[in-house]
């Protein structure tokens, strides 16, 4: 069975071609190893400006996972712990990478991924003692694991409430592209840097074959930051693979050209689906849509389409995940709407 | 200053075009994550083949230090230690990292890079009480990080030694290219598969871009491996990245003519250096060189190549490191035997 | 401000003086260290026998966190984790312990303390990738975090659940002799012993100095575990401490007397504070109560006894916590319903 | 067989009477668990007199290799390892739990157990990249595990070298009493307490059922101590009982005296061995003594005596280890003196 098109994922495919070409035209220039070459110097150079933040410290990673637990195990002492989201990706599609550095991560209710002051208020309010962890870390995702976006408003709340408490925020942007390009976006790269102490600006998931960069805004956290990643196994001997990409990617708008193109395509599935009257578990604000269908229909899209079907949220409905990225053809997601009209008729 | 040509690694250059142009000739393809794709399928069906061994598991890593951590810690139960030599990479250039998954490394002298099973004899012996950590890996290099390599004599030597005392044996190939091509070369990778209970192929320094081919041939060790690649922050959302690397460099004969290349152009070294008069701190066999240089000499040839001064032997000669890769040109190493020569002169 | 009694724990006292005429009977005599000494030998083949488990094996620690952490992570490869009730003394009040050997917590809602087979299988249903952590330990405790007891119906149905899905049982029991000798009690060791696969018998709350008696019933489990106890700083030197502690406990029945005392006491404050008209927020089982009071009685309770004030449950209610041990005389808990019944007046 | 005397070790024996009356006299006393008795209290404003540092902060660990694995994981980051002679007990006899916590133990050789500023500095000197990791602590043991003795000189030196170039100084102390007390002393309790960043008082193996007092002299390194313990399971509920025993050893001079006794029954061992014209592996200054003496011969004595044999030194001899304690009666030694003198005769 061919499918016509997947929805799987924004990292389906390989990069974009203009990342290729600048692998292929760089590949024989001899340069140091670990992220010392001339190509990461340029994209760091570039990212500074980017975030408008001479004093960040830049480093590259393979990916998010990687980026999250050697992060945060540099930001935690060891009875230290990180505070997140029950949805978080550190704390359930992470398979233990946090603990198995030695660190606790408490938990947050949340309905669409995101969380609030008052519940980080609360978490402080009842480690009150050395018989139980230290919170230290805020951890939060933009866009969160449902799709959805932090406010500026929300962010800056966020911001100061750690800041009032001595906590750490850091940011988890392997879908940060996505969030700076939606509809309803109204924070900037420099408004990122400002508010955080650490985020990341995920690249595998919006058009390079491999990277997150990590932006180490809080200056006292920098400092032998590359001892932490050796440690781990999160130096890349041949660095330069990443510093190439990140310079493509940010050596002009294409960064955000790409994202721009994964939410309009989102918009198309989105005003599709709600034209045929299904709704959606949250709102949807990026390129990860959960809309709610019947499961008849949901088996009849899945020979044509590839997608991941959530969880069952009534007896004759289910909630599927759609991912579109920077190549997913304008084709295919008209084409899945066509379908769906059909089958919802 | 401009260098004419750098020795200074086998990982300065980008990789082989053939693997570029895979990876372009594929882009587009839309494939599932994490290493589940089918250039990683494809690639671990050759490798099976090529090891003689379809009992096997393969998985991709990004690299050396990566695999070394994520293979011990999953080897190892919480008192249990590696052995290695006291220049094991793992013990000395990895910054800790199999200490940071609770393990200690003991070790053993070695003037070249080397050790026996006397030796890990010797260290079984000696920990014989709940009071020690209890060894149950031994760690080998191939080639070693000085160059030299294991014999089938003697790598059967200490496989054997390994199944008798119940240890675990781990090869780390970063450069097992450059010994399977080595002119003393009397192991295949079939031998090596059957001699080791888990060894990888690098890829990282023959070649591609990055990646590490894990083979566990001990079918007891195979058992949820993805789940210990995960939680280091080991599988690569674009899985494919490697698959198709290893597929391009043993769909025939690339990873042995990368690696036969880059042994020739260090002979050209070797016997240029040789026929100056100098010595070696140990025998050279592949494409890492360890000459003994007069100062005044060393401090000319920085003008004009890149390499690493390693550390004074002498008041007036210091051991330097020169190495060869598949990119290196021949005229860049026959113009440093020439050069070489004119300053011995 | 002089306190009449304070019910703040059941370790606010020191030892049984039978123990510390054990202590001072046996000083001089001279003995190997680290738990092979002949008071261990002796009381760990008492304890099998009490447990009517003679392939058991039995090992003595210091603590209640110390058991739990080094018991836990000699169960659990680094990817597996281990199911507990919110309300688990490793989640809650550990201070992180498990996470700090690497290992998540996987929690369960509980308004009683216990879980039920039923969550057990929803968390397996749902950890099913190798993005997720494994499920691979139960850990419950008896009598639980609030006072409550599992059942012999109750622990069979967990026990069963548990071999069913290869899972193991870990019975935490630093208040097992309360569990014990509990008006509903209907589980004997014997029964505990053949119902998990290890479970440990708490000394320090019930007459001893210091101790806990972990007994490991699978034999599996059983092996290397003096390594993983040194490993973790958990084995005393004069390890004798602990065996004559445990074998003066476990001689005739005062491991036993010492705990019905215990409940007995808390018998008459449970009909005391039930006279008066108040509430518990569970049903009080064993020597901990969780009684609802209004919080101006709390106050003037204060200045007359010590005990913590858990949570306040309404406007004018708290929720306080009252502990009585093997030490608390009956005139103590008479007093403190006198002064009660007066205050509620 | 039954022996007249063991000089297996010097914690073979239980407490000196004094602190089991102690245990007596407070045994009913409700006091706070987890060492905020009144008890630790009186003894930590005690020891902090000793050693006249009123900024210090002292908590009280069950044994050395909890002590030493909580205190090293406080004070290391990831990446920080620890500088330790071979001959190290953290090293060689605690079952890697150094490494457990994430850590490497940086050896240097040593012949007398003692190591030198000189060999500090050239760890710092390799140590100088990020493929490495960072030393950040020295360890070392007053007395060595030789038995050998830091004079006044060689502490300061070390003191410096360590002040100078960032280090912390950390002095286990587990037989600091005999060190104290010894013929060639000549440092105090306060010297020790200026001279380094941490160290402990032993009292396990000088006349407690258990307990080492850690005093952190640099303030610095004081902040949210508790945390480590608790997850680290190193604070006894009741922790009274180490309170208590410190407070009698510290109230007079009976940790000193009992510490003299040791050294002076051992005196007693020393010239009896030399008169026998018997050499030591190292010179004898402590409790802990060396010597070689012929196979026949030991294999006599071990019919009479208790005692470790360490080590085959030549064809006819071996090295055995004899120690003494503050419980080693006067007969024993003598007795033990003449039977060797018949036995060398």
């Amino acid at each position: 069975m061919t499918l016509k098109h997947q929805f799987f994922n924004d990292y389906s495919e390989g990069a974009h071609p203009r990342i290729l070409e600048a692998l292929i035209k760089t590949n024989l220039q001899q340069e140091p190893g670990y992220g010392e070459d001339s190509f990461c110097e340029q994209a760091i150079t570039l990212i500074k400006q980017k975030i408008a933040n001479p004093a960040a410290m830049v480093h590259f990673f393979s990916g998010g996972t990687q980026a999250n637990l050697v992060m945060l195990a540099s930001l935690l002492k060891p009875y230290e712990a990180v505070i997140a989201a029950k949805t978080g990706h550190i704390y359930i599609y992470e398979t233990g990478a946090i603990e198995a550095t030695g660190h606790k991560v408490i938990t947050l209710e949340s309905s669409d991924g995101k969380i609030t002051p008052e519940q980080i208020k609360a978490v402080l309010t009842e480690h009150n003692t050395y018989h139980m962890v230290k919170p230290r870390v805020v951890y939060i995702s933009q866009t969160t694991e449902l799709g959805t976006l932090y406010s500026k408003h929300e962010l800056t709340a966020i911001s100061e409430c750690c800041k009032q408490h001595d906590l750490y925020l850091y940011l988890d942007g392997a879908r940060l592209g996505f969030a700076l390009t939606a509809q309803l976006a109204d924070l900037t790269l420099a408004d990122i840097s400002r508010l955080t102490d650490v985020f990341f600006i995920g690249g595998t998931k919006n058009g390079a074959l491999l990277g997150e960069a990590i932006i180490i805004n809080n200056p006292q956290l920098q400092e032998n930051f590359r001892y932490h990643m050796k440690q781990r196994g999160a130096l890349l001997a041949k660095g330069r693979l990443l510093g190439i990409q990140f310079l493509e990617l940010f050596r002009d708008e294409l960064y955000f050209d790409l994202a721009r193109h994964a939410n309009l395509m989102a918009d198309i599935l989105i005003s599709g689906i709600q034209t045929c009257g299904y709704r959606f578990v949250v709102a949807p604000t990026s390129n990860l849509l959960l809309p709610i269908l019947p499961n008849d229909i949901i088996e009849k899209l899945q020979t044509m389409y590839g997608f991941f079907i959530r969880y069952k949220i009534s007896p004759t409905e289910s909630v599927i995940r759609l991912i579109t990225s920077w190549a997913t053809p304008e084709t295919a997601v008209t084409e899945f709407v066509q379908d769906l009209k059909k089958l919802a008729h």
